[in-house]
């Protein structure tokens, strides 16, 4: 039956990757016509498990299975359905699916519940759109950060007139925020997005935290004029310079043991034969801890600052995004590895998290654990990214042993 | 009244820099309906110093003072009205100005014509819009390839569909081409797009070679994962390569005695939080003698293969432009030298261009020369392109004695 479990949650990951907004591949960000369609077809197979279910203020996609007595506190049980450009299908929306299944099954198995589950699907977790992450936790968490409306997309669009064009009111945004009183914990279980437990033919591990990271808009700055018509002593290529630094970032990341990655770097004008006078890129940095994180900043910043004196150019970084690592609570640790014991691995894999999840937000109003599904090669936010049906399947049973765990427990 | 024509001309140069594709900066790309309104406009100019005009089948803007009898070979003298993005107002535009205001004053003042003159306003010289340079000026010549139909725009549109949107037969291409019968030779005057005419203090050059160059659009592959999960030992970061070799580019071409630009580069997926998997970035490289630049791009291929093998990408260069340097005609080069002595300068600077020019496509019907013209800074493909007035007046002058020297000669 876990098996048949495993088939639907990976034919339903199938399903949720067709909603696009490209035809060639899967992405699917913030507040769009695919979030919405995802959201609908998110709330059915909540529906279809018995949880009633609703959108909050924020568009997160909300059902709730009650406790024992209506109002009880509830267990959060999610992860996001947002993707970055060119997605797989798992990151993410696999957690949302098994949260749902394992919601199904307790209920199907009319055991009480000293808490309400409820499961979130949450709205924007990888910041794709408005380049700021997690908007959708945080707002569950209630950190929302007002200057946030003012974000625009490439199109210009602010996530203010974004919330509205979704039929969202931006002034009932306080109705998403959750009140610690009303949480038990949150649980999320998630591809690994590493190598680790294929590494160690291992299936699941129980994640102890989850790195902190810092994200930057760089921009670099120099003087376009004609490729032929300049001599060396004259140019101030912002190019050269943004790619001085780009392996200056690979070089002190690798030193200090941190992950540094700038994922997106273009040259303005950007004609074949114009000196780039522009350069806009990113900077994501993370470190299992932030004060590893924080002094390879220091040192990038250092670097980045020789290399535009020596070429006359300009640099300019601006902070994003930033989340200090966050631990995951040690009893909601132990219910996973319980979990994990239940589907016959005695001693589970216990490691860090060099990936963000929506639990570093939501550690703000509830502790918060993770159970990690290993994936193929470690690859992610990429269309490779696979999983086994079998591990799929384990991932659901350990997953309800976990919220079982602390049924009893409590 | 030279004065005064420089004014006029410097007024032109705003007059066509209000034509833009963009609100914000200049930009005017080959068979746009910017280009469409620049050729219109340039035709009323031409109209205005007496000439008969006509669109050739490229989009070419022409206009034709006969000589003593109709029908003539023609002395030619043009340069082109498109631009980069984000462009100065004199590349090109002042050179086709230029030409129009030598042709009227010639015509004013009623000398016997032992030929026909004519000025032609390039359509494309820059390649900003399909990629590959010297359209216009290629179709003129007679050297078009069947394969540029092919060629796309950011938009996916083809040349082929560009040139029916336009207005242009593509069957009709060939009577664009020029036959060497009907030409006398090839006259062109340009910013210099470089500092050596203001570092020596002097208005005017005689240009004596036009710079080899070769182009290629170069991809860089990797795979994408997510900047959190993918350890360093398992990366293949396209962006963290490709940064390699710009440096490499850079040391490479001045070590050698080139010019090596890369003028776009953009990663790919994108995503702030994604490893890139793919880098597509431009090279541009160009030197006074060939052997030179097949060197040094043998070097940067050799730095490309060793980069990609290091860091297990994928590395892939595709030519997309190649003109080999030309010489000026020593003739026409005296012309000019004798059109520049006439405005006081005993002895003329003369150097080679290290920018192309669409004399380099039109060599190959007719014999070519160049005159130079100082501006500020050598600033070029950039809106602080500046020129003086009086420099613009030397530029008339010299101009109009050259074009007298060789009725005169003939």
């Amino acid at each position: 039956m876990t098996d048949a479990t495993a088939q639907l949650l990976l034919d339903r990951c199938d399903e949720l990757a067709a909603i696009s907004s490209h035809p060639d591949y899967l992405e699917r960000v913030h507040l769009s016509k695919e979030h919405r369609a995802a959201n609908d077809l998110v709330a059915e197979w909540m529906r279809e498990a018995g949880l009633s279910t609703w959108q909050d203020a924020a568009g997160n996609q909300c059902g709730r299975l009650e406790g024992r007595e209506p109002g009880l506190p509830a267990l959060l049980l999610g992860s996001h359905i947002d993707t970055v450009p060119d997605a797989g299908r798992y990151d993410g929306m696999l957690g949302v699916l098994l949260a749902i299944a394992v919601v199904g099954r307790i209920r199907d198995s009319g055991i009480e519940l000293p808490f309400a589950l409820e499961v979130v699907a949450f709205s924007d977790e990888e910041g794709t759109r408005f380049g700021t992450a997690l908007i959708g936790s945080r707002a569950l968490a209630g950190t929302w950060h007002d200057d946030w409306w003012n974000l625009t997309d490439k199109d210009g669009i602010t996530l203010f007139e974004a919330f509205q064009d979704f039929g969202l009111d931006p002034a009932r945004l306080p109705g998403a925020f959750r009140r610690p009183d009303d949480l038990v914990g949150y649980l999320e279980a998630h591809i690994e997005q590493g190598p680790y437990l294929e590494d160690a033919d291992r299936r699941l591990a129980v994640v102890t935290s989850i790195a902190g990271a810092r994200r930057f808009a760089l921009t670099m700055t120099g003087k376009a004029g004609h490729a032929g018509g300049t001599p060396y002593d004259r140019r101030r290529d912002a190019l050269v310079g943004a790619s001085e630094l780009v392996v200056e970032i690979e070089r002190i990341s690798k030193e200090r043991g941190v992950i540094g990655t700038v994922g997106r770097l273009q040259a303005f004008p950007g004609g074949v034969n114009v000196i780039p006078g522009r350069v806009e890129f990113s900077l994501d940095l993370r470190a299992e801890f932030d004060e590893d994180r924080d002094e390879s900043i220091r040192l990038i910043t250092e670097a980045a600052h020789a290399i535009a004196e020596r070429r006359g150019l300009g640099y300019h970084a601006t902070e994003i995004y930033r989340a200090d690592a966050v631990r995951c609570d040690l009893a909601l640790q132990e219910a996973v590895a319980a979990g994990i014991r239940s589907t016959g691995d005695a001693d589970p894999m216990a490691f860090w998290s060099r990936a963000g999840h929506d639990g570093m937000a939501v550690v703000a109003v509830t502790p918060i654990a993770m159970l990690f599904l290993r994936c193929k090669g470690g690859v992610s936010h990429h269309p490779d990214e696979a999983v086994k049906k079998a591990d799929v399947a384990a991932a659901v049973d350990a997953y309800e042993a976990t919220v079982r765990h602390l049924i009893e427990s409590r």
